[in-house]
């Protein structure tokens, strides 16, 4: 990565991205000069309110939904508790959430549904645990830790189903399903009415946007109870100032990252899969987690058992080489993995695991030098501890 | 202001403020470069992390408290929510407060206590109104439409009074009293321990620096209940991966804020003086809202009975003067204001007021090519209705 004094090697781009050049140009205007307040009755904020909406319109362009369907919130954290608690009743997701949809959804009744070994939770274990009063189904497109792509589409027509269900037999309790698409937004062909979906978070700072800046589509039809409630700005349902300068930086990066995803996507897979052969070769016993084929093209998540993942982590930030130990989020916590225990993985295995997120500055080269500088730690910690992979 | 292409004299910096260009360069970098998530294990996140530590500091201290008492969030909107939504029981607020405090407190019971005819609350009238389960007062430091600034150091003896008396009884319902302090940032000296207040609400947008930035300020001890669950970040009571940019704006914002402060306040107040002196001695039935001497310094709130203000600020803008109808909040909504209501005026009053702000870049001369302004749009519109004032 240019950018810095010292060249890094930058393979966290699940956890940070940075704002695309571009995107901060764009928003540098929203700062300074159309600073004005949306709901402000002259020509220069009324010019605010129309661009801002323009905005919206091209963020909702790339799922094919309508700008009056946006609810722009504070980054997926907000977009995914607006979405989970606008409802009530029994709730359901899989083990390998993330911790903001576990912890919301813990707040009432509710069923964890389990995930094969490779991630991928099976429609039909949906349909089981989906119970008379159950009013809300939530499943990422993609997962944050092992990249695995679930079958939405397969559990949509699920929940479908169900609410047809309902129907006929007189049940009105609302039933809607929720996905938390950020982590896959700018590498799959994300669209709302293909997808089957109610309710679809994306966010900004996972596609070379600003940092706390998301958006909750909500499918025309859908209630959802307000959360943060006051001037009523987006759709009744969030309030607050619009974030002018944000929002405007979400819809160009959004342009960019959809103008960019099929070239990228092949680009990128081709550079993890170099990558992985590498590891592979190098390390018999290491092992590769997520879907061999329905997974993220930037994702590699591999475990050398024994090796203590955060020494490596060490290791390879002294070689200029960044890489994250498990997600930024239980890395900080200082817990095991959720995700990995939910797959399988022995304790051993789980500890020993490092995850390497490709992005649009990665390169052939730095794929080498990683992947040299990987080899190298490893049998560095394998000679320490006697280890043989 | 000299930003636009052509020049406006812009008075609604109560419902907008431009971002200070130094604020803008200081965010610039935590964009592009210094875009890591601070939750990050290697070292150029840690620094993020540490930087954006620091920012907090530098916005505790411009209000005596101590970095890890502060909660940010997306604006003040989301504050008032997390502060109101964050206890349970009856609440109490006043008729004159902010949309978004009265809708949060509206969703239980409640009561909204009176104000006189100058906008301020005797704090007499909130002893009598707290009951044995009442749980959260919240009064705004500063009125948002009429520029009132409320007895909050009395407020906050009553209910610290009530929780001594609490204590002796056995009643074991926690009593908070939250302040909105985000329209007085800048403009009044804002000390967590001499206003006496447990939680208190800061908006960057208000003092010129990024929109959808916000603070709230935990007094240690007192328990708020999450709302956005999820990573834990800011005290384990509001989650999402951090804002770094806009807090570290913030963080320079407050500090120029506060650097100016004493300065700002003296001048601000002669030209709002100097503006009303030339309104009043034009049309001597012209009613001046808002307390005399209690009042923000930057607030003019005029009333030209009969005339309509939304005309007015049409006129005014065809003459590059920019101002406010009521609050920006209840012109977008079309309603007449609660809060002119609230303080008796009748209904022809009411819609013939604009409310002037006054800010940063305001001179003596746009001054008076706004006094001069209104003076021609006032009597043009006297002309039509063939009314007197």
């Amino acid at each position: 990565m240019s950018t810095m004094a010292q060249t890094v090697y930058y393979f966290d781009y699940a956890a940070a991205t940075p704002v695309d050049p571009r995107v901060a140009a764009a928003m540098k205007p929203y700062l300074v000069e159309k600073f004005y307040n949306p709901s402000s009755p002259y020509a220069p904020a009324i010019e605010v309110r129309r661009e801002y909406a323009n905005a919206k319109h091209m963020i909702a362009q790339t799922i094919g939904a309508r700008a009056d369907e946006l609810v722009m919130t504070a980054g997926a954290t907000e977009s995914i508790n607006l979405a989970i608690n606008g409802f009530g009743g029994h709730k359901i997701t899989t083990e390998v959430e993330h911790a903001s949809v576990k912890r919301a959804i813990s707040r009432g009744m509710h069923t964890f549904v389990e995930v094969d070994a490779r991630g991928r939770v099976d429609p039909r274990m949906i349909a089981e645990a989906i119970q008379h009063d159950t009013q809300l189904v939530s499943v990422a497109l993609a997962n944050h830790e092992i990249g695995t792509i679930q079958p939405v589409r397969d559990i949509a027509r699920v929940v479908s189903d169900v609410r047809f269900a309902r129907q006929r037999t007189g049940n009105h309790t609302p039933l809607v399903f929720h996905c938390d698409a950020s982590q896959g937004f700018g590498l799959l062909d994300i669209h709302v009415g293909r997808l089957g979906v109610d309710l679809l978070t994306l966010n900004a700072a996972k596609i070379y946007g600003p940092k706390q800046v998301g958006v909750l589509w909500v499918r025309p039809g859908v209630q959802v109870q307000a959360q943060v409630v006051g001037g009523g700005q987006e759709l009744g349902i969030r309030s607050g100032t619009e974030n002018v300068a944000g929002v405007i930086g979400f819809a160009e990066a959004a342009q960019i990252a959809t103008n960019k995803r099929t070239t990228e996507v092949v680009r990128l897979s081709r550079l993890r899969d170099l990558l992985e052969v590498s590891l592979r070769d190098n390390f018999p016993g290491a092992v590769f987690s997520g879907h061999s084929k329905h997974r993220l093209a930037n994702f590699c998540h591999v475990s050398f058992p024994g090796v203590d993942a955060e020494r490596l982590v060490f290791l390879l930030e002294a070689k200029q080489v960044l890489v994250a130990t498990g997600s930024a989020c239980a890395a900080n916590s200082g817990t095991r993995s959720e995700v990995l225990t939910a797959i399988g993985l022995d304790a051993q295995t789980a500890d020993g695991s490092i995850r390497l997120t490709l992005g649009r500055e990665t390169t052939h080269d730095s794929i080498e030098i990683a992947s040299r500088a990987i080899i190298e730690a490893v049998r560095q910690e394998l000679a320490r501890t006697g280890g043989v992979l």
